[in-house]
């Protein structure tokens, strides 16, 4: 069966953890001399007293679990942590109704950035630093899960880049999964840091660059402004962003690869081919139609469209223009980029463009089987033919991602009727972007959605950044059978 | 290379075939003494004469032809059937414009039903009998083509139901395509009878009768009123459509089986199983949401209901109430069923019920592949394993007939800038249903789509019809090397 007390010394751990980030934003909440040291100070004595005590009673349990007990470890985290993570919100007052802060939390640390906030500017520096940082540690943990620990239950297509696909025996792994986290957490904070530096550099104050950065690398998508990075009529900033937002969609281990000096791995890479060559499609059109439509110069149509386009694709979700004013053409088109995603191993959501390129080149490749039906022909990525389980796997997650979209939107006209806006809210939490559509555009929020509304998309959220069958496995009588 | 002469020769003899069914509908313009004799006794002629001549020059062709000259006949047939039928509609300046009568066309013989047409009933009996006509035939076509045709050809799935699959040289099969065909259309043409009298006995003019039969069994929701079958009050008659569209969005194969008596194949058929089941839940939900939001009494409720269910499901497209004038709610469940579409091997289009029961099926049993890595779970359907071949192929299919939906929604904003509207036409031409969403609800039509628009929706119509695959390969490089 499972292994529960293992579970819980393993949630407390994390809880240590989590405690200790509550506690650094304490600190700058000092350094601004705000109302909500006391808070957050509140907040990580519960999480690190109520932590402490599950790895304290749990201490001796045996390290042994298997795969099942990775299942539920990985959702049960990012739940006990939104739960927690919402404390700093409720008793700052900053967001007192628990649906609410449910929902920031969630929505930062699956790295969403959807938000519920009317006046972001309001909130004090502590609190507006712990939201930035929930989605950098949901950022970081996706990193680690998506790259160290999904790969080993067979999940996220990772085999493909694995040079040797890793064994169903977990604990053994222990060391390698060890040694790739810490030089993926290498990188993610070296690049936080430099972009912190440039946007200091640019103008932003030294406050907002952190914040800035750390939702950047997240792709999450936070703002400490209300009107989002539209508040910097910079140039210089907005391109600095776009470029760290290309960074954070790209696989880690490819940027690792680049920072090493193997720059063949880079431009070898068939998803990264993919993945600037779709930003520069979408782009070129965008642009055209921003020309046509609007009176907007060459300079403004060309970066409003490069950052919707980044934004969108990467599911960072930061906004400089309302892609809901454009031509409908033209939304559309930024809507059906909700539906791709960063890449694999990066922090980007949404579909991802692996899985993209696997489809398209398998549609393709299903016409030419068409043609010689007797011809063995796999599906080739990277320069290695693609086995058909993968291929499964692929299309059944695409399969389900659609499904999930179409019930949910179903499911949401009961509780917005726009049919729009219910599709725009769901993909918007399935994909971890932020922005929706009509009522829940770029220059709106999700305030105004009641609280069951709230609660079923923090679920969305939940569900599209654990790649799916992470949590739905929970819900099939299979696993919980013996 | 192809055997045009032969693709020639064949579209001579079905050209043929549809200048008599020209010349039927002139003698039924004749028995009402009506304005379109003349015009329909042009069309024949054209289409005979242009079909003769076809066949005389080509009368020598070899008779040996490729799968790949069967690709090009069968995209070509709906293509030229459509130009040739258009011209009753063009003689008889019924739909003056070509645009206009191609689509009306192209909608009748890919049984969508979508029209034009802002006054049905002032167009005279023998125009209205061409147009029932045209879906009627084409319903006949698609039955041939999706169980004796596409087999050999490897499209369709068809591959779970022939007892077994028909190798790849189709002109060997000749003799048992034509018993096949011959049987299909005896059961095709005894509905469409058995329908005519009862739609008559009950109260309907036999002329009304035999056109709603046609266009019935076609799937295809042509009717001969503008307000479409809610112009017959009478809960007998509804009744009586709603159970031939089941019918008719029923495998036709299957239908043979019950009508020769062997029953246990019809309970045991899966496929059959999860149709009346999607109907049964979705007839449920959506009943209990009109009595809850509607001021209808319980038999209107559950015929309004069941009737656009019925409707939708299966593809036919009639209309008894107006599903966008219902909470949104209601109006999205009936927009996704316009995604699950009829039985194989029926007359009714869309994605088709087996390969939904088989997506939904292969995603659950990729959830229990993750949990058993190592164990073979084959999907299973009629009690046997489906092939890891036919799986992609279905998977395939659903993909390319999303990005088709999404690229082409996308497009359609260009011409109809309603996101709903454009969604709605995109999914109701290529689902081959009839109404669609926004502008073009079912108590709407699409005269006030541009040319433009109407010769896009007609190609989306073909493609789905034709599966998709049978016409994509034609756009495939790899089909016209060598
Ligand atoms: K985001
Ligand atoms: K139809």
């Amino acid at each position: 069966m499972f292994n529960f007390k293992a579970i819980v010394k393993i949630l407390g751990f994390l809880l240590i953890v989590e405690g200790i980030f509550m506690l650094i934003s304490m600190l700058v909440a000092l350094l601004y001399h705000g109302s909500d040291v006391l808070p957050l100070l509140n907040s990580a004595l519960i999480t690190l007293g109520v932590g402490g005590l599950a790895v304290a009673t749990m201490f001796k349990a045996e390290k042994r679990f298997s795969k099942n007990d990775g299942f539920i470890i990985v959702s049960l985290v990012w739940i006990v942590f939104s739960l927690f993570g919402s404390l700093p919100y409720l008793l700052s007052n900053s967001i007192p109704r628990l649906s609410d802060a449910f929902f920031e939390t969630m929505s930062g640390f699956t790295t969403t950035g959807s938000s519920v906030l009317n006046d972001i500017e309001a909130l004090p520096h502590g609190i507006l630093f712990w939201r930035s940082l929930t989605q950098w540690l949901g950022g970081m943990g996706i990193i680690v899960l998506s790259l160290a620990i999904l790969p080993v239950f067979g999940i996220g297509g990772m085999q493909l880049f694995a040079a040797e696909v890793p064994g169903p025996v977990p604990d053994k792994l222990n060391p390698r999964i060890q040694q790739t986290a810490k030089n993926l957490w290498a990188i993610y904070v070296l690049f936080t840091v430099v972009e912190s530096l440039l946007l200091w550099a640019g103008g932003m104050s030294f406050f907002d660059a952190i914040n800035h950065s750390f939702t950047t690398m997240a792709t999450g998508g936070y703002s400490t402004k209300q009107a989002s990075v539209a508040y910097w009529d910079s140039p210089f900033i907005q391109y600095v962003i776009i470029f760290f937002m290309v960074i954070a969609g790209t696989n880690f281990t490819l940027s690792y690869s680049a920072l090493t000096g193997k720059f063949d791995k880079v431009y070898k890479n068939e998803e990264f081919k993919y993945y600037i060559l779709f930003i520069v499609i979408f782009t070129a059109i965008i642009f055209s139609g921003l020309l046509l439509t609007t009176q907007l110069g060459y300079e403004q149509a060309f970066r409003d469209t490069l950052f919707q386009v980044v934004s969108i694709i990467t599911t960072t979700g930061y906004a400089t223009a309302d892609y809901l004013t454009w031509t409908p053409f033209l939304m559309v088109l930024i809507f059906t980029l909700f539906f791709f995603g960063g890449s694999a191993g990066s922090t980007g959501g949404g579909i991802k463009i692996m899985r993209i390129v696997l489809l398209l080149k398998n549609s393709y490749y299903e016409l030419r089987r068409l043609l010689h039906p007797n011809a063995i022909i796999p599906v080739r990525f990277n320069k290695r033919s693609v086995s058909e389980q993968i291929i499964t796997n692929v299309l059944a997650f695409f399969m389900i991602y659609l499904m999930i979209f179409f019930v949910s939107t179903t499911l949401f006209t009961l509780i917005d009727p726009d049919l729009n806006s219910a599709m725009g809210a769901v993909a918007t939490s399935l994909g971890n972007i932020g922005p929706g559509l009509g009522n829940y555009g770029p220059a709106e929020n999700f305030s105004q959605v009641p609280a069951v509304g709230k609660w079923f998309l923090s679920f969305l959220m939940l569900l599209g950044r654990l790649e799916l069958f992470t949590v739905l496995v929970l819900f099939s009588p299979a696993f919980w059978k013996k």
